[in-house]
């Protein structure tokens, strides 16, 4: 045996006393899962494979591990402590409340650029990562994803996998590890690697089988295959969970199950000699150059305008994203094949470098850009707003990873008019807002769009913009400011009995009805409330203690939209009013857009004023 | 050209003639999408393939058909025109406000029993309804889903080919329809019938590959061979998007898109002459027998029960279900693989039979429940209620589909403790309760969880039960009634200063902070609002009135979840009142449940009462 596979075998010892160690001091977490991979991982770790600089993580030449099943995090720390990056002591507080080694990856561990925890999503994060070394940064880096077998009965991991080929990132590296038992059982596939070969290269991928999946030897012929390949490359390794612990090894029952201590002292008897001394060495990244950021784009001339008359917002996002993407090189654009409803279609012809098509998948999109987000890049993800709900696991996982998500959803509410409900975002906003930390814009002409897309690239973070699929005539004047968080008061009067407050589509309904009532002799408020999260409390507060009463118009199902902010926002401050909801309250059908706003009463009947005046 | 092709050429032209007309009339819809497959399904409903009674929906001997490319509406229609089960005259209603022709198929339509516009549903739905024949009704009926090529990108669809292929579906055939384009251009794989064939045996499907999609002789025979397979079978074809129409046909620009007046005519001419009176005829049902809901089971001895002492909701929803159904054989039980977690494993355990492992596919499982919803069971489906984000689309169309989906997530809030974020669910209620016309419950004990199943049992519709993780003592008596849209009040006297709102794992922190006051001479109401939606609003009202100070505490992030839903409540009524939300308004990272509750605030602080007492 060859000193380099006696110095693997010492280090793999010690990485499983160090996860059995974890564990048990912890009282739970997932050693079985961890033991598996020991021999892939430290094969990439301490076998030459991987390439970083363990002082600067920064280093765009650094090769990243994502590990997708995010459950192994034992194993992850192991290797950390093994290479000196994390200190051996800080082992022992896993789980524990204000440790950084917590049940799942999180990123304030060095070298974790993307939360796991949720399975399936490793592999678009990844996706986006090699993508951006390969197309923007022009970085030899290599990125690898540790999967669990049981997480590829997960769609998105067919969505990564189609998109990693399309893009032909030879420059990115799964690890399967086949240790055939799920949570409660064999998976679906048990140990029938080739079904597993099989469906990779179905979807262009190389594969490299390995039988021996804790053999060193095979593992170090397996990575340098992998390394060699132009496409992206899965090794498939047999392993056993719960690996060389006699009590779990290949035992169902053993998921995230930790071992007592007496069970823990039998099993380091086991392992025994452990030279706890020994660590491991990572390779330094290829010295390489690099850029952070695509290249300047030559002078581009022709740059899509914005007309004087009405516009669609979700064609002003599409002009204004192209026009700061010009200004700005850290701004990718995605979309799920619809580029030309959500209007990232400029991008794509003005920017094609930097356009990324994610085809009818979702939930990848999100993924990729939230690895493009890991790498620096400003990454806006588009789609009609009601297909987001497909990629709701992944922004939830999204805000965990703090990522900078930019996402843009067209076709809202029952205003798309004829084509029915299923493409109708009626949820959307319930849904961004209750992701923590988001931004939930919302507005309601072209020059509003132009500005809070100009807000969404200053600021960090998960940010929703909510366009129109109709056009729409301006509210506003060229060049005014909506900072996030704001409002703007549209209508307003000493003797308001009443503020309508309103945000995108309704607002026109509201200056509609300001109209009619003040020919009526009735002086209502109006306020655009664009910035529906966080939404302009004080404002809120203002109109409510003046004008006693506020009705909350929105084009979207009557929870946890914008009435719910609204209400929350004067609760909070404990300031006592009457709030109407106006929402989308019957299930909707297929109809003229005028129609559905009628039928679901998206304008207030000013007939309830006609005793007032 | 034998007579029954020459029919169906001529059937064809009427299909083709009632798209155009649809859609012209229409003024939008998706001509060009449904040309493509025209051949396709002419041969299944009019070439003796399709079998089913026209005058009985309910036969369960009957083949389904579900349009997973809803967005081929048009043909269906025509389809259902040309074989009398709708009357022509309707055809020109499509899109109209009123018209059951929705611009994508919904379950007003005769034979449509799932709704469908979202890609990538239809075959998971399909995969249920299949089970439904084989499993339960043992029927002879055979379900065919047409799939689009773009939506193939949906991660989604290999969730369903796998479980097909797990659960050896032969009654179930795919119909690809490779018209190569997409909304915006080529699709992914193009025409290449080879890759499709490739992913799709992978997945352990059979295929037909027809080179010439629109050659009903090719087709027939494609038919016939799907028919002898006892695997799950897709029938690749390739075919023209907007064939014989020569302004659309094989042409990037259209989809989505109608022809005006002037080019319906010209397009009319260059398809004539059409036979306007020729109609299809559809095979009748085979005569099987079949049952509808699944065999009673053998009497069955030594079930779970329910001890008088500490359990967690989750494990009392386990005992509850199986109870159920062993008196209920229209109940099955699905899981992603975590039924050790959800307790959906004593299910397995007593009644394997009905029980649909999902392994950890979400969008699948929800799916697949959903298709069972169509043949009248009443599915349960659990897992993590933080992983249920990743089916968010799945539920959303299944309100469209009006479908009865019992849906159980564990593991919800920071409560659970040391698995950290990934792993809790802090935004369910809001997304739960988002759902049009859904029920949200969030039972404090195993009783009220008992009572609860039971509820959601009878009730017809989209349910969520939320359940917690750790062990919880019982607050109520067994027998208590908990009705859907009730409350409890669990302690109230005439001096309350205040009332806390609280539902699951908060009323126990409730009845602590009531304990602490009391002690200390102040008196505050106690709620359990453990049906969150609909929301017991009389109860509510009452207590703001005689309280005059509200303080609502959840287990879930500030947005979406109770305190929303009670803030809507009292305003809807016009009830003036003080509202306090607590709520994990804090990301929340790995710590013990204890530290969680108290880290995030989940309890009242009793010292705000100490100027009080």
């Amino acid at each position: 045996m060859s000193n380099k596979i006696q110095r693997l075998e010492k280090l793999a010892k010690l990485l499983r006393y160090w996860i059995l160690l974890e564990t048990t001091s912890a009282g739970s977490g997932h050693p079985s899962s961890s033991l598996s991979a020991v021999e892939m991982m430290a094969t990439l770790f301490f076998g030459g494979v991987l390439r970083l600089d363990p002082k600067n993580q920064k280093n765009l030449n650094n090769d990243n591990v994502i590990f997708s099943k995010g459950h192994a995090a034992p194993l992850l720390y192991a290797l950390l402590a093994a290479a000196g990056i994390i200190p051996e002591k800080e082992l022992a507080t896993l789980r524990r409340e204000g440790s950084r080694l917590e049940g799942h990856p999180s990123v304030v561990v060095p070298f974790v650029k993307v939360a796991t925890g949720s399975l399936g999503q490793g592999l678009s994060q990844g996706v986006g990562i090699a993508w951006h070394a390969r197309y923007i940064a022009h970085s030899p880096a290599t990125t690898y994803v540790l999967l669990g077998d049981s997480e590829m009965a997960e769609g998105s991991n067919y969505e990564a996998l189609a998109s990693a080929a399309h893009y032909r990132l030879g420059n990115l590296v799964a690890l399967l590890d086949v240790n055939r038992l799920g949570q409660t059982g064999p998976t679906q596939l048990a140990y029938d690697l080739s079904a597993y070969k099989k469906r990779v290269e179905a979807f262009g991928w190389k594969t490299v089988v390995v039988e021996e999946g804790h053999n060193f030897g095979k593992l170090l012929v397996a990575f340098l295959q992998a390394r060699r390949n132009t496409a992206p490359t899965m090794i498939i390794a047999k392993t056993l969970k719960g690996k060389d612990v006699k009590i779990m090894e290949n035992k169902n029952g053993w998921h995230g199950k930790a071992l007592d201590q007496a069970q823990f002292a039998a099993a380091v008897k086991d392992l025994a000699p452990i030279d706890l001394k020994i660590r491991g060495v990572v390779a330094r990244p290829l010295p390489g150059r690099h850029r952070v950021i695509a290249k300047r784009p030559p002078v581009l001339t022709n740059l899509p305008s914005l007309p004087s008359g009405p516009l669609a917002t979700r064609k002003a996002f599409g002009v204004a994203l192209v026009r700061e993407a010009v200004k700005n090189n850290r701004i990718v654009a995605l979309d799920a094949e619809v580029g030309n409803s959500t209007f990232t279609e400029y991008f794509k012809q003005y920017l094609p470098e930097r356009f990324i098509q994610s085809y009818i998948a979702e939930q990848n999109m999100v993924g990729v850009a939230t690895g493009l987000s890991a790498q620096g890049m400003i990454p806006f993800a588009a789609t009609f707003g009601a297909f987001f709900t497909r990629a709701h696991d992944q922004i939830r996982m999204a805000q965990y990873g703090k990522a900078n998500l930019k996402l843009v959803g067209s076709h809202v509410g029952v205003s798309i008019g004829e084509d029915g409900p299923s493409q109708m975002a009626l949820e959307d906003l319930a849904m961004m807002r209750s992701i923590h930390g988001s931004t939930v814009l919302y507005p309601a002409d072209a020059i509003a769009t132009v500005a809070l897309v100009k807000e969404m690239v200053r600021h960090y973070g998960i940010d929703y913009l909510r366009t129109t699929r109709m056009d729409t005539p301006n509210i506003y004047k060229p060049g005014e400011k909506f900072p996030i968080g704001g409002s703007k008061v549209l209508r307003q009067s000493k003797s308001d009995v009443e503020t309508i407050v309103a945000a995108g589509i309704t607002v026109h309904e509201a200056l509609k009805t300001y109209d009619t009532l003040r020919a009526q002799g009735t002086m209502v408020r109006v306020i655009d409330c664009y910035s529906v999260k966080p939404i302009d409390t004080k404002t809120l507060i203002k109109a409510a203690r003046e004008t006693k009463s506020i009705v909350v118009i929105e084009d979207h199902y009557p929870e946890g939209g914008l009435a719910d902010a609204v209400r929350a926002a004067l609760l909070d401050h404990n300031v006592k009013v009457s709030v109407t909801s106006l929402a989308v309250k019957e299930l909707p059908h297929s109809a003229t857009p005028e129609q559905q706003i009628a039928r679901h009463n998206l304008r207030q009947k000013t007939s309830r004023f006609t005793t007032n005046s």
